[in-house]
């Protein structure tokens, strides 16, 4: 084990831009993390390896890349669709396997928010209300695609405290010729009545069907359903977070107080606190479509998708095998 | 009725301040005109007025100091309460009646923040974390209250964009030693599963039990009630809005749309509609309790204190008697 | 007991009428029992009656009238209002107060339509789509006078099988110039979507807040209460029903199943049963307001109304008095 | 104030009776309560003591018998409603004011539980099954009185750890000729699809619409309504806890752990801490109705009738009159 | 693409029928389908092709099929079943592929309603109570398989307006020997009561859940959810709807409107609208499960078989193969 | 069939045992049918047995064993998953398919609790406080991992009448160092305040997602929901119960009186029944996520997983292939 060669540069320079945050976004990490893959499988096949070293060296380059940012959850996702899809008996066929799996898995996020975005378009008709929560590239393909099927489509825009993301997603709606009305995020349960849908985007998607997205989603979502308005949300594949599989829990991120209140008003108030969450989960209970470049789904399936695409649940291929962790739905699976 | 006497200078310089929004806040108001009321009444039993005449321009005084600013929700309940309570066959009588009733009024105004702070108090156990929303004197007054009882009370204040009045809340909850923690709207729902209490005040409550207050309580209410915490209301009884029973439905105010974005940013983004309500209107059935001076209230009972307080549906005492607007419930109610 | 003077022929002639149906229709038997109860005071106290003559001659009276048809709400409800409001210590005082207070009845019925109009009218905003379920000049009044108040209203209507009243509503609604829709009584939730009111009449309402109304009313309110919809009845007092006070249940009349099919069918099909309710009871968590001529409350505080009205639980002031049906609230109440 | 005379020797024996438990039980209590009330002010009208002095003397009475067992629900009733009622500008009129309040509040007493059986019992159709919780007197009266109609009943009767009051009720229902099934507390919501009624009593009422029951009664509550089985209540009047009005919640007493677990028992399993709150607390929106001798309410309604009786909210006549807590609904109500 | 050879008599008479409504009906279509599908295999690999033109010509055929009539949800699905098991490297390989599909096909046909019933049977005990909307065969299946398995069940009908389904559906499980109750569609609240379980049809089932069937169902499920009563549909797997998975919605057909009012009545009331849809969407948290012939699923899982049996998203294997619609879900699923 | 030779001994002795009950336990019974079987397809595979007679002889052995108690819901899935994964063309290949399968089979089950532990621990916090009900040793499996994790948890444990599992649970939660609070059933809803998850086993878990677990864990999870704390199952896939997929529902067990009362108080009530059911079934929509050694799924996916590791609806792999019962989801799936 001490005497394990060197990672290809193809590896080990992702790596690093992964590490440093030059590479960063989840469809980037992603792309890269699988371009590096299928690089070290050129290089390490281009030699005298046997398949033995061939795999034990892909999996080290998996580690290496999922070590830089543990917690994205796109970059886990490639490497297990990528390594996930590494097999055969001699060096060619597995590099092979590899390659053909990295070009899928690169193909389909070319095609990924053009593809959801048509099937969310399919979803909405024409003349129908939308309101948006926070900015998302996925939503706004499915307005976008809706407005190329000709239909008319206007938009609630709630500004999304404490960074007013609601402001970009004005914005670009605005140029696809999209009415928009916006509102305080306060607002929401007023206007529900005049809205046909809640469209949102994700962060991650979580195995019990629980939506991770920016805070004040869940909110949103348990006054539209108590309103009767359905709630969409729009994510590719790689939102998908398979360490959820096995019961982990999403971790949210804290965010700087300074994005709430400035540092004046602050001291003016006294000795407070203050708690910025940046995200929330939206029990699937609340969510009536889940919309993906693999079609629509009910949160409540989202965990077959996640599945066939990203393994089962003790996959994570690039660790060492362990007996007490090995594929925990044995081997007939 | 050309020859009407000229209504006594308290009235008049009431009617004006009023009018001038020299005076305003609602407790203010409601003093100012049960005292002018007052002034009236001693005025016009000064001379050798007729019973009819004595009750003839007592009507007018309310008539001509509703009319200043009749959205006013305590306006017409300080002259519902003074001239409905107005009773007897001698001017001296009559007089009396109403100098009682303006009396009453104004020392329940006077003690009524206090009253209900107490009241709000005993709801609240030692330890407890209460959610507010806005600012409003009544709810916090329950907090005082609680607080000088001895009992440990935090707070989790919400911002309440557009105007940040959470600010305000927040900085009078500190001068209380009370622990404040503060979040934008959209993290209500996620800190809810850590209070005990939503605490709200209310700009006015109508008859069928909504409570109308600040945009954003009504999305609040529902995530409570989803969550399991209780909501309480505080709100002096010069809140309830008597014309809502006869379904009047509350005019909420649209506020400049400045508050929401400034001129910069709206016009980067384009041609957009913004909406700024002020209020929204939260049902009955999202509200545990509405806390008064009278004791609490579920909210569907809040019309029996109502009539009770102000007349029935149809007394507004100071219009003139007509055949087809006659009390409604007629002559022995 | 045995020597008991005869009635008044206002008395017995009404009873008869009453009892024939010649006199029907709840707001007619309610004018026809109030008006033989003062023909009775009248005749009653023109002679050489003690008080306690007078008394129990009303009472008998009382009796009399109840006896003819005691399901028919609006009767007790005359007499309990006209007779409960008996008071005095000399035939003559107690001879007016009976007037009085049959006169207060009698106006009240003559103008309840027209006032409780006006008070769902207030609810109704310019623009709004009503959802109606069978046929109530109650319900329609409130339309015709948001019509009068300028309101462009338009109407959803069931049509309300077995007997397709929702025609008859659809045509007095063409008679106002609203815009009317028909649809079967199983579309009601598709067409929700597009409503921003359900509005019914009630055949009676108990104090527990339950509204018995035509059959399919329940259902209705369910699906509106998930669809986010508002609830309102409108209702006269004459249909409160003060027996539900001590907890009776409203008898739920069942109809000729021929309404439902015709016989050629029946026989076709083979040996069924056909069960043709005429009316079912919405809970009060369903309803929103109940609009009266007395203004506007939620059902949950209708009993207040109730009792205010047509007194308390035991009074039923036609029987003769009872140690152990006597006043159940109390000599104080 | 040095000089106060002694009490009366009803008011002394009664209150070192309630204080040593000789007197106990809520019905037994507020009897000699207001027996005590009777006896004072028959002895201090007996000489030459001013209205002022009655006055006094007898809020010192009341103060006399409160403090023996504050939290005792039915002693301030009794309290409330007999001293509430004294009223008179001469001695012998303020007298006759309590001893008839006196006199009225034991003739409801004796009357209460009848009352409200057969109230309640209007509430069951022929052949209902209920479905109960815990042992109450007044629950079974409905019951009682249901069979007395000729109407056959049967009962799911829960056993109610810890202590088994089940037992109780089921030998009780046998005794009536009711047909009893036992079921341990964990199996309610199996059975609740064989239930037409959940029909327990109430240790106290709070002016919210809050139910004080034994411990599960608000789970059952919120799996009845979830079955689509209505919750029935049955409580005398003095169970309404009228310090509810001003916000005191009630206090939930805990019991003795041997009630849960023996002693050997808990020493195998080690460390644990026991809890055993004898009550809880259900929600108004999870009671249909509350029957009492004065008729139903929906529980929302209960503080009307909680303030009819008792007084509002910061009358508590045995206390010194103090400006700071006068009479919170001022001097017209 | 010009010298496209002629498609074989059984595509071409095939496609006649189907789009000249000789053949019609979800199973009959499907049926005919597959038969023309398998016809076409036969002739074509009956020469001189190349797999490359099998493969195209097969592909043709399947668009000839499909243009006849788009919307028919079962036409699609065989034609998805067939083509889309179409594999192999050599012509034999590929026309046995789709014989074998087009016979598995159609075996699968014969035995669904049988194999569901037997499924639906088994939810249903002895002594239940159903209540059915409108007429399905499948839903009657297991009524039937239910019987033969020795339960007693009973049957409540609606009535199923506007056209009376409910009828037919009474006189065949009458012919059943099952007890039925015909009720107007109102009435089915009140009887939900009495039944133990709704049991529909569906005309399509979409991929988030959601079940296509005869206006009224959803109303109906929401009122079986509210009132604890389970609510089964019975679906054979060609009503599950494919186009769903890609977001499209299901297009609800409006009927005619003599369906709902005669014209005489139409003319009398006035210049109306009348709305006739012939289905609605029960969302899937109001269905409990989905019975066909591969066994029950959640709603939420309906997707699953979706894909398992007709493919996923993208896949319409009549199509051109074309980039931007290629395989949504990448080359390794 | 006459001459079927015998069986051998590792089947007969385990029949022998399992029949007798010298065999119990979900997981001993699987293990024990799973090796049987593997003792059954060496012994046959070693002799001059034909493909055809192999098959029939393992299918035998699954009959025997499926019989000696076909209400075991571990044992059919032992023999679906070794059975249903028997293929080959030739005997050697047939045995070696069954003899992988079944030692898949049991690896699985040595690390299914350790596995599933681990899954759930990761959905704890630190500082969590579960609510637990009855006893479940996959359930305390999640619990041990979370302590193993460093994490701080505590627990509420409810008794579980009528045998008073919680005392188990409690002694090995106080072994594992956890804090426990000791509560009857009915004191859920009160502590579910308190709680941040409730963890319960499973007996058995049905397609339709209903879990079926020791009677009372519907009602908590009804009042978890309500209360807004989410509700873990943790059950090992021996669990799942395949025949329920074929929409048998599972038989309910009825356990012995005396468990609920002793003879004697028995005896003092008088004739009453005594229901004791040891399960109850809670449906998916009261569930959050279901816990297995596969990882974490909403419950209603579970039919996925079911599907997957024991086949489809009607795949009794030891049964006669029969023409009415052939696979239900047809060859090709």
């Amino acid at each position: 084990m001490t005497s394990d060669p060197p990672l290809s540069d193809a590896v080990e320079s992702t790596a690093e831009d992964i590490a440093s945050m030059e590479i960063r976004g989840a469809a980037t990490i992603a792309r890269a993390a699988a371009d590096a893959i299928a690089g070290q499988a050129r290089e390490t096949a281009d030699g005298t390896t046997t398949p033995d070293e061939f795999d034990r060296t892909m999996r080290r380059a998996g580690r290496r890349l999922y070590d830089t940012r543990p917690t994205a959850v796109s970059l886990p996702n490639a490497l297990r669709y990528t390594l996930g899809r590494m097999e055969g008996d001699d060096v060619d066929t597995l590099r092979d396997s590899v390659l053909a799996a990295a070009t899928a898995f690169t193909d389909r996020l070319d095609r990924a928010q053009n593809d959801l975005g048509r099937v969310g378009a399919n979803r909405l008709r024409d003349g129908d209300t939308v309101m948006t929560h926070c900015h998302s590239t996925d939503a706004l393909s499915c307005v976008e695609h809706a407005v190329d099927q000709g239909k008319d489509v206007s938009a609630i825009v709630k500004e999304t405290r404490p960074r007013n993301q609601g402001h970009i997603t004005a914005t670009q709606l605005r140029e696809l010729g999209v009415d928009v009305t916006l509102v305080v995020d306060s607002a929401a349960r007023r206007y529900l009545d005049d809205a046909d849908h809640v469209l949102v985007g994700a962060d991650s998607i979580a195995a019990d069907g629980g939506v991770v997205n920016k805070i004040g989603t869940s909110g949103l979502a348990v006054n539209a359903r108590e309103r009767g308005v359905p709630i969409m949300v729009a994510a590719q594949t790689i939102k998908l977070h398979p360490d959820t599989l096995t019961g982990h829990t999403v971790e949210i991120e804290m965010r700087d107080e300074t994005e709430v209140i400035d540092e004046d008003d602050r001291a003016d108030i006294g000795d407070i606190t203050v708690e910025n969450p940046a995200f929330d989960v939206t029990p699937p209970r609340y969510v009536d479509a889940i919309v993906t470049e693999s079609g629509q789904f009910p949160p409540e399936s989202i965990v077959t998708l996640m599945r066939e695409l990203f393994g089962e649940s003790a996959d994570r291929p690039w660790e060492e095998p362990d007996a007490t962790t090995a594929d925990a739905t044995g081997p007939t699976a």
